[in-house]
């Protein structure tokens, strides 16, 4: 009996106040005493029986506790002769355990809810549009009849039924001209550019990028030691026309054709050609971003650049995070043929693959029309969230602030033109909850005039309204200081 | 009436054989006959009535298609006026449509099963084991919990919640000596890899690995351009010792402590402390991959070497892909608190994010013990597997392959005394279905014996069983031509 530790036992009592499972408690409390030597090393454990008596829980609770034990090797199950202390403890779990975990960097958010967008944040789809009840079907339909057998290592290129599904939805709705063995499956529009720049240009190279542009986009290509040269855009986008001739040794374009990012123009035909003609002749790349080109409210839908380049010098990029909702975390690349096995084995040792489960969920999804419907859904939403935003801006903020409606994207551009600095707008009204970009952030050079992109896809005309009526006064204050 | 193309509409038949749902079947139909002109633009649509009775099909079928149909341009809804044909077509469809989609590079699996691993293959979870119920279970339960609010954008650095668990977990199974905060949740150990490679290193400098060594670590570093430098293995593991003195300016060294990969063997504390010295004197980094640490068979869970460092040049890498399925994505990197940042930061620019989903599904799986759990049956039936697999290559082919017992891993060594040369026998195995990797693969320079690396984790007994007695007849063939 004298091995037998009733003290320590006693005092795993289990406080079911607290969140964590009992028999979670129940294990802490027990390893506790382990590592605290007051359950000695060989120390027989009284039974599951009597410790869930003591402890006034279920045996199964216990019975929980003590197997998790025994698996990470705290105690020890003899079969027929009960369960035992480890003798042969891990000394270095000891001596580790006292050491201070180091001093914490940054606090956590409590919850990935703290990440939740405010008003005005910009490329955020409709949540309350999600057919979640539909994607919740699916994704349950896809795991019942996903065998265990399915879950191991998936292709880099992609889920070859998902990659026929794009293939063939892109050839309709966006007229790019590929087969299924072209698309690769990517976790976001991020992950393809990060692609394009490990593959396509090497450091010290020149990349093309719109003036003003994508952030993320620069960051992927200065990450891999490039260097950017702006070129500006007018209404007819961007204009390689006008690239100074010691930066005309360029390897890449990264361009935005169908709405330019941020400010929503389209490239024309005109440029386009110019565009692809360059490529051609110099054997350069042309990375285009459709990423919002499915949100076009006026006019037709314009085929993708990637659809007229005969030459093979396109990389076609899209996203289903910013259509469907952020955290799914599936994309799409189109490569050139020659380049599919380059770019896959890359993949492979970037980060392997894409989950098989969510890429048959999506694919039934698009297979079963509810990805046209929902296509259809927000596009009426989203020209409505538009059209709200920018009537309550002119009625509130009329001779301070200029927005007119675009035909096409997720967010639009509001000129200050009451010369309000957008940065300073910016983090006045960070303090009120406001999520304004002003678009000096989005220039490599000095923006011309001062302005904020306003992202509406994200909100309900209930809550844009809500968020004009607070951004009104700040902006009011802002243009009475400045005119003092 | 002239306008109405019932001829158009009557070659619109459904074809209840093909597997494609019947509404998209007619989307197909009517948007050929849209892109060949049968149906004009500006034609009036039969009512969906209409089309349903000539269809012999349900009404919601022919609406959705119909839908469809508007939602991409093709149709254009008049309230109530009824549907017409868009009178502004994509042109540019039309023109891209007649163009042959380039020659695929390679076809496609039909199907991801085609990856189906065979006997043998090295790094393969027991997909037999994997309580599937259970996740499914919690997945579901998930997706019942999660709003809509739920689906935007996560942090970079993973799900709070997730990486609390993760830390305890590793604090208490492994001796890592880490807060929260330190973790990051990546997508796989590779993912990791590459982002040591990419924030730790620069093209141009030296980064140690073991030779021979994990090819996944060799090729991210190569990827960033470094200079491999082979540092041999003994019964030890790697021995700084016997760098060359033109090699010993390194500024990263990539080991396995736990279980060298791939000879099995753990890296003694002498050396351990003569790396952690080495990083701490030079100022560089250890990248430890501690992927299947928690597979040990024999003696005691050797603590992590991250939580000996009292230098804070130590990063951590594991991951749950190997420990519970592959395709599951999710695993994580711990480092030194001040490095935090710069990593989240990259990896924003990389690929944003993990999946919450399935972040929140695998922390109710901690959290609720089913992992310990599973850790505990799967380490009980790998070694199962691995004795089975060592007692039967000893009855088949005891002269002429050596395989001994490993006290932890997930594969094992199998020398091929009579000498036959390894990647010959890779080739041949692989015409009968057997994947064996040659030890030839995982060196840098000339490997001292010929060997191949066999995994048993992935494969019951009676498969291993079954696949030695496939590979018997091989060795002894290929034996007998050497000693011809």
């Amino acid at each position: 009996m004298a091995k037998r530790p009733d003290g320590a036992v006693v005092a795993v009592f289990a406080d079911r106040e607290a969140a964590t499972a009992l028999h979670r408690q129940i294990f802490d409390r027990l390893r506790a005493a382990i590592l605290d030597r007051s359950l000695a090393p060989g120390a027989r454990l009284p039974s599951t029986r009597t410790l869930a008596r003591d402890l006034g829980v279920s045996r199964n609770t216990v019975v929980a506790a003590v197997e998790q034990l025994v698996a990470e090797g705290y105690l020890e199950a003899k079969v027929g002769a009960g369960t035992y202390v480890a003798s042969t403890l891990p000394d270095d779990l000891l001596t580790a355990a006292p050491l201070k975990p180091p001093p914490a960097p940054k606090p956590m958010p409590v919850h990935a809810d703290d990440l939740r967008p405010l008003p005005f944040r910009v490329g955020m789809p409709a949540l309350d549009l999600v057919p979640i009840e539909t994607w919740r079907r699916l994704m349950a339909r896809t795991w019942r009849t996903l065998d265990a057998g399915s879950l191991h290592y998936g292709a880099a290129e992609g889920w070859p039924p998902l990659r026929r599904a794009v293939a063939s939805y892109l050839a309709t709705a966006r007229g790019v001209r590929c087969a299924p063995e072209q698309v690769l499956v990517l976790s976001s529009c991020q992950a393809a550019l990060d692609l394009c720049a490990r593959l396509l240009v090497q450091p010290g190279e020149r990349v093309w990028v719109e003036e003003p542009g994508y952030i993320g986009a620069r960051e992927a290509f200065r990450a891999r030691g490039c260097r950017l040269v702006p070129v500006p855009v007018d209404q007819e986008g961007i204009d390689i026309a006008r690239v100074a001739p010691e930066d005309s040794a360029a390897r890449l374009a990264y361009v935005t054709p169908s709405c330019q990012y941020p400010l929503g123009m389209t490239l024309s035909l005109r440029r386009r050609l110019a565009l692809l003609a360059w490529a051609r002749d110099t054997g350069s790349w042309i990375v285009e971003d459709d990423y919002d080109s499915e949100y076009r409210y006026e006019g037709r839908p314009l085929a993708a650049l990637q659809g007229l380049d005969q030459a093979g010098r396109v990389l076609y990029v899209g996203t289903f995070n910013k259509v469907l909702f952020p955290t799914l975390r599936l994309a799409y690349l189109v490569v050139p043929p020659d380049l599919v096995d380059r770019f896959a084995e890359a993949r492979r040792y970037i980060d392997g693959h894409s989950p098989i489960p969510e890429q048959r969920t999506l694919h039934a999804f698009i297979e079963e029309g509810h990805f046209a419907a929902h296509l259809r859904r927000t596009r009426i939403a989203y020209h409505q969230r538009q059209s709200t935003l920018v009537q309550a801006l002119a009625a509130r903020l009329g001779g301070l602030v200029e927005a007119t409606p675009q035909p096409a994207g997720m967010q639009i551009v509001a000129r200050l033109t009451a010369g309000i600095d957008d940065a300073l707008l910016q983090r006045e009204a960070d303090r009120i909850h406001l999520t304004v970009t002003p678009l000096s952030r989005y220039h490599l050079g000095a923006a011309s005039s001062p302005g904020v992109l306003l992202g509406y896809s994200g909100f309900t005309p209930e809550t844009l309204l809500r968020a004009v009526d607070r951004l009104t006064p700040l902006v009011e204050r802002l243009a009475a200081r400045r005119a003092a």
